[in-house]
């Protein structure tokens, strides 16, 4: 069996095929959401009495009081001096320039002075209270705190408060080292969907946030859902996906190796090449079988190219381009000479790496931009995570009399039209001679 | 029995008061969520039919084929000459006033160059298609055509697709004329959930969007909620509210006339005024018993503030805005001296109508600022709906071969910490010397 499959995006039935290969829906578990919704109404009630019984319970640990499941700063501090000086440098560089760049996305509170004097404008302001969850046990990301952490403080966010599990009483240096770096104010040792409704209700020692992002497993994302209204939350991710547009003249191993670096994620993962140069596909192939047996995650790896990934023969950059903006990726990598060019003409991605020098897992954890981005196509309509998504805004008029005398007109007559008298009235209260 | 509740800020059960009259959740209704979801699949499997079928149940029409659910633009236009005179000024000068204002709101493409050549920015484009939901039947509401529709083509949204239900054949030609002087692009005469349907899955005639937005009964909205991730929604909106600071010193007739604006929307709706005059606040009392009775929809604007109104004593004005600061009001009327004092202790608010001239129906209508706003709290973390609810973010990276050398180094570091072999060895091909 291939270790990929190859389609040509002129066959007649390709639509079809390319339809087949995206396929994918999160599938929602009637026995989860009943799970979910149980550990909700008990955390609501029982506030930390609850959460230290779950968390006991499924993370096999011996919380007797609040104060078991709460780090102090100190001891974040402390795991950032016990980890090796060369992973602190990199944590501490890649923080940098994922501040640096989501500094450029702050926007700033505008008015403007109309000839009358009526003043209109739109005010800026951050989230007061917001939580991260960050996974913990045998996966650790430190790089997820960075990324969730540092654009809520730049946002301007009070106070960032953090959740981590710590199955067995094990939580990572390197992830409590990103938390110091990445400045999160508060942080519990607690996980699940009873850390993300002691987040949603509060608690006596877990503070009610207005927004949770993170990433999590079925449970997590299940309870996110349920507590969605309540406060707000980040996208609900799918499996993580690449797409790769390369003209041939890139190292086949290093194209290989992108698609890999997806792969390698996990089982659902997506990794698709698009090229106009066959021979280029089928070099590729061959460097797929050769690398994958050298990676210690190949047969994850295995899973996802066999099951959704794909090399794409195309007639040129353009159809390639056509067909990325109709997959919508969360990533994609243009891989050609000056692909600038064709920057223009990419309607929906995710996060976009262009040429050949950038490989997707510079972005993974420290060109800058934000590595949570739109999954599943929904970068039709959706966006990277960023200082956006930490800050809202309120609208503001001012009339004055000279302004609600016009406007005061104009409104009681739309009022009237949809059968609304008090409207009317109101405004008309302000016109004068009325 | 009073016309309203009042309360004192000072009194030891004040908290506890003001949260019973918060109180407000969505109720889900699973027979209602159980006939949507059959609805969603029989348009999902049998598109045009489907919607026609459910039309002629639900709206009492007698549809033949698609073509008879199509608005052509004649049939906008000829709307449009229907209509008064007056009434076509006022929607074209409410529409030019929300296009200015929301052509501040407009966002731009940026980009960075660093030292060593790498380039960072973010591109915004719009969103490829919009559906907007408008109410048909008996409420007609023209200004929630201008302000769904409005933000979508500022935003640059290339197809904007109207639906409204027409039962009995009849939708208002000051909605259709609406739908014309906002630049609609294409108008189906159909509603409920096989409307939402429609827009979320595509059929034949009805092109599938990227995001629906705008206000509809239970059934729209639950629609809303069971497509939410195949396309992108808007908030699904609870009752109004109005919270008014008033120092005492505007006329009780005009503060009460504000109340009753919003109390008439519907029973449900919630109309608070805080002041730390008491004179006035029954002064205000009185001006609501007197009015109340001039108005076509005394009833349910009586019921809502019996049910949800109150008139709040409190020490200062500064205690007024903290309360408001709790309420998150989604209108916010500041009717003092020297407003705009104010604005930086106001964190969480929909729209902020400053000074006495400044009646909220202005906002509903003309005044510019968009009338959908976060309501039941969400002002917390939510905005108003704007130019940016159309458009999208990607993340763009182009490192030079200098720049991924350097970054190569700390990401191989990092993929490494996490486990991640391939992301390592991807970064690393660019590193020189590698």
């Amino acid at each position: 069996m291939a270790v990929i499959r190859q389609l040509d995006s002129l066959a007649p039935d390709f639509d079809a095929q390319l339809e087949m290969l995206l396929a994918w829906e999160s599938v929602a578990d009637r026995r989860v959401e009943e799970t979910v919704a149980e550990i909700l109404h008990e955390v609501r009630r029982g506030g930390d009495a609850a959460v230290i019984g779950y968390t006991n319970q499924f993370d096999r640990r011996q919380l007797r009081s609040a104060a078991d499941f709460t780090l102090s700063a100190d001891e974040l501090q402390a795991a950032l001096a016990r980890v090796e000086p060369e992973a602190r440098r990199a944590l501490e560089s890649a923080a940098e320039r994922v501040r640096n760049y989501h500094n450029h996305q702050r926007q700033e509170s505008w008015q403007y002075r109309e000839a009358d004097g009526t003043v209109l404008g739109q005010q800026i302001t951050p989230m007061q209270r917001v939580g991260i969850y960050v996974p913990g046990g045998k996966a650790s990301y430190p790089s997820s705190v960075l990324m969730n952490a540092v654009p809520a403080k730049v946002a301007g966010v009070e106070e960032v408060i953090m959740v981590v599990p710590a199955p067995d009483n094990q939580v990572s240096d390197l992830v409590l080292a990103a938390a110091a770096i990445a400045g999160v104010d508060r942080l519990f040792t607690i996980g699940g969907a009873q850390a993300v409704a002691a987040l949603a209700y509060g608690t006596d020692t877990v503070p009610k946030v207005d927004k949770i992002v993170g990433p999590g497993n079925i449970f997590v994302a299940s309870a996110k859902r349920a507590v969605f209204g309540q406060v707000a939350i980040d996208m609900i991710a799918g499996p993580s996906e690449i797409l790769v547009i390369c003209d041939g003249k890139t190292d086949p191993d290093w194209i290989a190796m992108d698609l890999l670096s997806q792969a390698e994620h996990d089982e659902q993962a997506q990794s698709i090449l698009v090229s106009p140069d066959q021979d280029f596909l089928d070099a590729v192939e061959r460097s797929l079988e050769k690398l994958l047996e050298q990676l210690p995650r190949r047969d994850i790896a295995a899973t996802s190219l066999a099951e959704r990934g794909a090399l794409v023969a195309v007639d040129s950059i353009e159809s390639a381009i056509a067909i990325s903006n109709r997959i919508a990726p969360e990533h994609l990598e243009v891989s050609v000479d000056e692909p600038e060019q064709y920057l223009p003409m990419i309607r929906n991605a995710g996060a976009i790496f262009l040429g050949r020098y950038t490989a997707e897992a510079l972005g993974d954890y420290c060109a800058g931009p934000n590595h949570v981005l739109p999954t599943s196509g929904t970068a039709r309509f959706s966006s990277p995570l960023g200082v956006y998504d930490f800050q809202k805004r309120s609208s503001i008029i001012h009339c004055s009399p000279e302004g609600a005398d016009q406007l005061g007109q104009v409104a009681a007559t739309l009022a009237r039209g949809e059968g609304l008298e008090a409207h009317a009235r109101s405004a008309e209260y302000r016109v004068r001679g009325k």
